[in-house]
């Protein structure tokens, strides 16, 4: 970890430095844990009191921040966390891709690399393949034949591409991941299900992050899609077919079922399932654990099961704590009014109608 | 990608040509895209308006479906999903195992290997294991001890197979499934929970599907069990003790907790969980998203938590979103009545009622 | 499996022999399966019917349990199913650390090994990373820079274990587990999000056990830590700055959002959601697919969702059962006192309270 200027950081974020300028910090710390070595960062005004109390180098605060912090230097910026997050690379840059492929690399032929290349040890990559400048893939993962990915990506330890998917620049793919695998299609015949062989296409777009253990079908005839600087949590899983737009946020243990479409700019929260052929307009948002499907509008949020607005389903949930108490005053209304005790003839109507 | 004539696909399929059956396709398309050197299928009625818009080579059609055009042979086929799906696999050869084992493989004695086995680079096979004959296993597999693979297989780059895991012919297992993993088994002691040796088996039957980054664990005494032409899509997890029957189709997500028994022919869908000790019976269809704590029985399609007849609880669903406006309905009704509004001591109710 | 006397047996598990204590017993079996040969147990009063039957060489049996089997030894102790736990290792005993290192590994400079390491064929170890006496590392493994791995524990083939982590004693982590991946961090800004850099640690304590495919997130800038003797099942999720305490059990596809704390000696069943910032206290248990999202008091069994007290919950699902007969009731009654129908105005309500 290098060690970095209060003045540089404060260049990097444009913001005017409040105090020593010249002091080196050698990393980041959470507001409480940050000593005179580190830079810090509050973001909500509800922050501001241990803010004066901080011990940090220096800390990120919003603008309207006011104090006087004899041994912290004080950057302040509109948005404290984004700030935070861009000098978070100049501490922890990237490891530039060394442009070295290790010896036990099973390269097929036909293979195309670009410059700065980094292949760890046992990755195997298959005939025809192009891998773009400075894209780095780490040990034991298995690259298909006819795939193509793109510059500046980074390929975790132990992950599969499998044939034919196509990957843009600057992806970055976790972990586990595995992409392009067959879909879950069969056609029901006298001999049970028979595969029908999947032979569509993966195409992730340029920016997209794709977390450890996620699974992610090609297509059947056409292609699955995952659009620009969407981001996938872990153990999510995206069936074939499915469309992606660019800008969503997908939380963990996420799933979603075939040819569904998720528009741009939503966000689905974690064990979110989306069943198939459903559409979710853009800038949806669905809340963690819901079950969609109907189609989704545009802007809209959305949980529960059947998901549906939020703030109604809200409503039933509230009033479904209600509901034992309900019962006891509608008995209740029933014995002032000499109704026959619904509870027989309820069950009776459960039954009948359940049959 | 071969060229096939449409008469050698019309010969395949059992289809009379109608149109030029000497044309050259050279590959399959979805109805919108395929062009003069595609097949392409449509199966519903309500698709016929755009498949008399094709410009495909040859289009797989119901035999109820009549139409001139001009420029696409027709074939009428029962079941043209079916039909398809036969046809793709004469496009897409399942590639046969060449027979090779790659130098970087790690083969422990007393490996035995039937003819024209393929293994991959940096596969790692255990002691006294069996694989039959033409079956591939990808690049940085490892398979344990004492494991028997049967004939026809493929085993995707990245798979474990744990010692002893008995897997029959045909059986297609996708990349970073784990088969034969220890079961969640622990008895509570004093000094925190001790971990029960998980020492049964795991039997794959033949022809099943196996999704990726599936979970499968051993049996704790006895075996877990996959039935005949089972398929599981990705991320499912499958506990100790479990016996999934013949023809189930078990939908990406599901989990099935130890002991369960899963009758043949039955459909869990997406997410589904099902609790330990419970028998699904033959034929049962579960929803999405369902919790399965209580047996279900033969052919029943159960939704729901705690699952039911789906109908019912599709009932209590559509109910449910009455609610709100139910309470307010009782209140009104018990001012009419002058009975002192249920609201406080609804609440009170609620709350001894949960003391 | 080595052969052992049912004297051994009874030494090891504190027991007195009621028969013969010289037999050798090759393994253990299920209560319907064991022969002359087998050790077995029961637990439950139940089974002590089938225990009479029982053809075993010997039986653990509850210390109440009193029987004539003339060919079966009886071996009474307090806990049978923790005595055969116990019994099962002498059966199965974990095969100790042969120490060697596979001539495929790639072991980076700067790397310290304790006495009796094992490292199996294709495993990476990066530089600075540590390893303790008698660990094991399986086939394909992954470890990163400057991870720091205790004594005595198991890593299984395909494991992923990132930099800078760092993991106790005895610890189990199973095939495809993930520990130490990015945090699912962005910092919203006009050309999308932008990933937060994710420089916490990540903290496993001794004796934890980790499923199969599990993943876990390292801190955003603090850590991620889970206690010692928790055990994860298989597809388990746990974000950044989670931390779990000592002795929880979390089931197979729980996931637990970011900075939320899970108290010690808590039980989550299997597909719970946590939602992020949430406090679990020591000793809650949370029922399978509950949506944790508000804090859990202490010894708390809870469910549903949102999670609540579990006999509430239990109520609540009850009474829904009733609802589609009590908006009957309730018309009916509205019918006898002249009141509208509600249904109309009901429906404008929950429009107009939706709006």
């Amino acid at each position: 970890m290098s060690t970095i200027t209060v003045s540089e950081i404060a260049a990097e974020v444009g913001a005017e430095v409040e105090g020593d300028g010249a002091r080196r910090l050698s990393g980041v710390a959470p507001l409480e844990r940050a000593g005179p070595e580190h830079l810090t960062f509050f973001a909500e005004a509800a922050l501001r009191s241990r803010a004066e109390g901080t011990t940090a180098g220096a800390v990120l605060a919003p603008e309207t921040f006011v104090a006087v912090l004899p041994d912290t230097a004080i950057l302040r910026v509109a948005d404290p966390r984004a700030a935070f997050a861009r000098v978070l690379s100049l501490f922890h840059p990237e490891p530039a891709s060394v442009g070295s492929v290790h010896p036990t690399a099973v390269i097929a032929r036909g293979v195309e690399m670009g410059p700065d290349v980094s292949v760890g040890p046992y990755v195997v990559v298959g005939e025809g393949t192009t891998i773009g400048a400075g894209t780095r893939i780490e040990a034991s993962t298995s690259v298909g034949r006819a795939v193509r990915i793109g510059a500046g990506c980074r390929i975790a330890p132990g992950v599969s591409i499998l044939h034919g998917v196509e990957i843009g620049d600057r992806v970055l793919v976790h972990t586990g991941a595995r992409i392009g695998t067959d879909g879950f299609g069969y056609a029901p015949t006298s001999e049970g299900a028979k595969k029908i062989p999947q032979v569509g296409g993966c195409r992730i777009a340029d920016d997209v992050e794709i977390g450890a253990n996620c699974t992610i079908d090609r297509g059947a005839i056409d292609d699955t899609v995952i659009g620009a600087r969407t981001k996938l949590d872990n153990l999510v899983h995206i069936a074939h077919n499915v469309i992606i737009g660019e800008d969503c946020m997908i939380v963990a243990q996420v799933g979603i079922a075939g040819s569904s479409v998720v528009g741009a700019g939503s966000a689905l929260a974690g064990q979110v399932g989306v069943a198939d052929h459903v559409t979710i307009a853009p800038g949806a948002r669905i809340a963690a654990q819901s079950g969609v499907i109907r189609d989704v509008p545009e802007g809209a949020t959305h949980g529960g099961y059947p998901a549906q607005r939020h703030s109604r389903w809200m409503r039933i949930t509230a009033a479904s704590a209600r509901l034992p108490a309900l019962l006891r005053r509608v008995a209740a209304i029933e014995r002032r009014l000499g109704i026959r005790g619904g509870d027989e003839h309820e069950d009776a109507a459960v039954e009948d109608g359940a049959a």
